[in-house]
């Protein structure tokens, strides 16, 4: 793979969001991009963009081949490697009407650019070497996160920080393998190498590593996608009420985000800064025990895949005896009081007081609402972010990415058997198939490990001269 | 008004549309950008924004005061007054994250800058005499353009092309109002400067500039806001559905526009790079005869506002004994022979060689349609493409501003009684009055006259040393 790998073409795309605003800036990237702007931006006072020095702007007219002057626009130089794709980069910044934006592309393609795919910029720098796998996958996650904690996290995944920590994982790992391969190369002579205990801590300690990434997602998933929250309670509870008057309380940053699916949107929302994934359940009917059963099931399923539990019971109605079997489950539990807006004071504080006295819950955790009224939200959200709160991997790595964690739990299978096979003195290839494996996974998430890597550290490392 | 007029303040926005993409720009201008700038944004290898040349970029971190790092950027410098609103300006690319955007206004807020409003940064180029106000107008219009056309016109506009044009006629009318004015001034010795058939000539030639300048903005608001098109026929003649087909058939090279009503929308369409505004007529009902002419008299105030007529026809019915009235107004009309999906093609062709013979018209204005199945979609198009055509004005200067179409319609009033009073021979003092006030009117556009202007003018050139 050389430096310039797959930019034969040149390429051009508007770069900020889509539709009319003040400017809109469409970036040129390739080997041509120089001349390509400069068939179709003419600089004041015959300046040539292709002779102008990188990180200057030059100021012109987009002039169409007949000689019309489409817009006066600004166009930005970035020159080879120096440039976010690695490439020579021009970047158009225009007046901001959709029929100028169209009409520069136009223009660019007739000068032989070409429209680029989607994260094409993206993958350019990943090719030229300029961000790794998995830098790039933060820059995406950078651009939807919709809150300070998934900004955060992808921000330090964008800037390397992760990539980082990974790398440093995956170099004690090479280091590890070549002490076994060592071993393996010289097997004939019937040498052991390697001390077996050095080499069993070695292998648990890294394990842990791996083990504490792969736990991390749990929390990386939550604060990317939202943590998940379910709202449970027999049917007539009030839980779609309840969801629309949250949804409705929708403190977010951002309004509608293009390119989400509406499902989504009208399920996550954003209090206090914190993103929540709202997951509304069938409410569990007294019907038939074979119904009753069904529904149970189907809600402890989604109970299961939460982190907290909203417990909805009618102030009017006795506590389901369902509630009991929630209860067990190993999650956070906030038990609400609906339908409160035609109650005393008094009428609640002695609801409360029974609830906690019938559930053993703790104050706070059971709370009067009224979703009609709003009654009760501001005492909802901070109970929900209370039970959010995660203090424990604030600073530190957290994997917040599906294909990482996937390759995390593949890497701590292999490493699983690599300390297994220690335990039970396997023989050193098949260690070393397990520990290469693991190796492997690590270094597919930042996209850097190639075969020959590995044996490339074996004899820059030992010298052997084989 | 210096020039550092209301800058006082510095101002932030960010000036990309609004919403997720690649890339966002947040503009700061005003007398403290680059230290605002300098606050936010942490340059690579300690560069101060406030120490870079103009015209030049910084890659570097947005952080915040506790430093954290929010993203990483490229800030653009411009210095003034060789900037888009003549004072200090830094553009700063981030991520086109909705909270990366929100957050980085937050933090250039923190650093004492105030978010603009709407057009305050137009607003200072134009108080920074970097343009006039019928070019801040023509930069509004650049943005709104939605066809070549329209774009064509604001690009003129913007560049000052149409500010050329007028500032010409101005300096013309001033001329004349020199020698009006100098009369006047030397009134008491009763000597008569100017020749009054050389005004008279001279007030003509500018009437009949300014006369062509308002005849010009039916083409203008055309170009601008479609053109006008009426539909008309009884109410049975399929006229909802046509709308419908045409609308559906939407050829323009931008969907839905933000900020545009939906009224609006739905009305105006782009057909082969033309803006046409559909105005759908309530049909004409065969009821009593007093509503019967309301129904014509509404349908043909409508006509009045359009330049082509679509009359609608059901192939069924005879033609409707309203057409006849319609013909006689001086409009471009269309004859729509509809629900012709059900007719054999010499059905049709019997049609329109008898509703040729009833109305007289010529070949290519009677068209059999189908809104059901689009027949006779692209010969419509055609038809209205072809009657669309104004070639008159293609190189001339355009009117489509309709404040700059009242400023002239004033100014042509004031004309007219200069013109008059130049052969009624009424006292200098009050031609000079109504000469004084064609002149502000035209100044008006521009928002480059003030009452001092004119004087300075008279005294600059006739140095009479009073």
């Amino acid at each position: 793979m050389t430096t310039s790998a797959n930019t034969g073409d040149t390429i051009c795309a508007v770069s900020t969001p889509p539709g009319r605003g003040g400017i809109a800036v469409i970036r040129i990237s390739g080997n041509n991009s120089l001349q390509a702007a400069d068939a179709v931006f003419k600089a004041a006072r015959q300046k040539k963009i292709a002779d102008t020095a990188p990180y200057t702007m030059l100021y012109g007219n987009i002039v169409t081949p007949a000689g019309e002057i489409i817009d006066t626009a600004v166009a930005a130089v970035y020159r080879t490697p120096h440039s976010f794709t690695g490439e020579d980069v021009v970047e158009i910044s225009c007046h901001g009407s959709e029929y100028i934006q169209q009409k520069v592309l136009e223009l660019l393609i007739a000068a032989g650019c070409r429209m680029a795919t989607p994260g094409e910029y993206t993958r350019r720098a990943y090719l030229n070497k300029k961000i790794d796998l998995a830098q790039a996958e933060g820059i995406a996650d950078v651009i939807a996160a919709r809150t300070a904690a998934s900004h955060r996290l992808a921000v330090t995944q964008m800037r390397g920080g992760f990539s980082r920590a990974l790398n440093e994982l995956r170099d004690k790992m090479i280091d590890f393998a070549s002490l076994i391969e060592l071993e393996l190369d010289f097997s004939e002579e019937e040498v052991e190498f390697a001390d077996r205990t050095r080499l069993f801590n070695l292998a648990n300690e890294l394990q842990a590593r791996i083990t504490r990434l792969v736990e991390s997602f749990a929390t990386g998933n939550a604060i990317k996608n939202g943590i998940p929250v379910t709202i449970a309670g027999e049917t007539n509870a009030g839980k779609s009420t309840l969801l629309n008057r949250i949804l409705g309380e929708e403190k977010a940053i951002v309004s509608d985000i293009h390119g989400t699916t509406r499902d989504t949107i009208e399920d996550t929302v954003t209090i206090g800064g914190v993103l929540y994934r709202f997951i509304d359940t069938a409410g569990i009917r007294e019907t038939s025990d074979s119904i009753e059963r069904m529904g149970i099931e189907r809600t402890y399923r989604k109970i299961e895949q939460s982190a907290i539990v909203l417990w909805l019971s009618d102030i009017n109605e006795d506590l389901s005896p369902q509630y009991a079997a929630i209860q067990k489950a190993d999650k956070d539990v906030i038990l609400l009081l609906t339908k409160c807006d035609l109650k005393t004071p008094a009428e609640i504080a002695g609801s409360i007081e029974k609830t906690e006295r019938q559930t053993g819950m703790g104050k706070g955790k059971v709370i009067p609402v009224s979703a009609r009224t709003g009654y009760g939200m501001d005492e909802l959200f901070a109970a929900l972010k209370s039970a959010a709160r995660r203090p424990e991997y604030e600073n530190d790595i957290v994997v917040s990415n599906i294909r990482h964690y996937e390759a995390l739990v593949h890497a701590r299978s292999a490493m699983q058997r690599v300390i297994e096979g220690l335990q039970t003195a396997i023989p050193s290839d098949l260690l070393a198939q397990d520990i290469r494996e693991a190796t492997h996974y690590i270094g597919e998430i930042t996209g850097e490990i190639t075969p020959s890597d590995l044996l490339q550290t074996i004899f820059s490392r030992f010298c052997i001269g084989k």
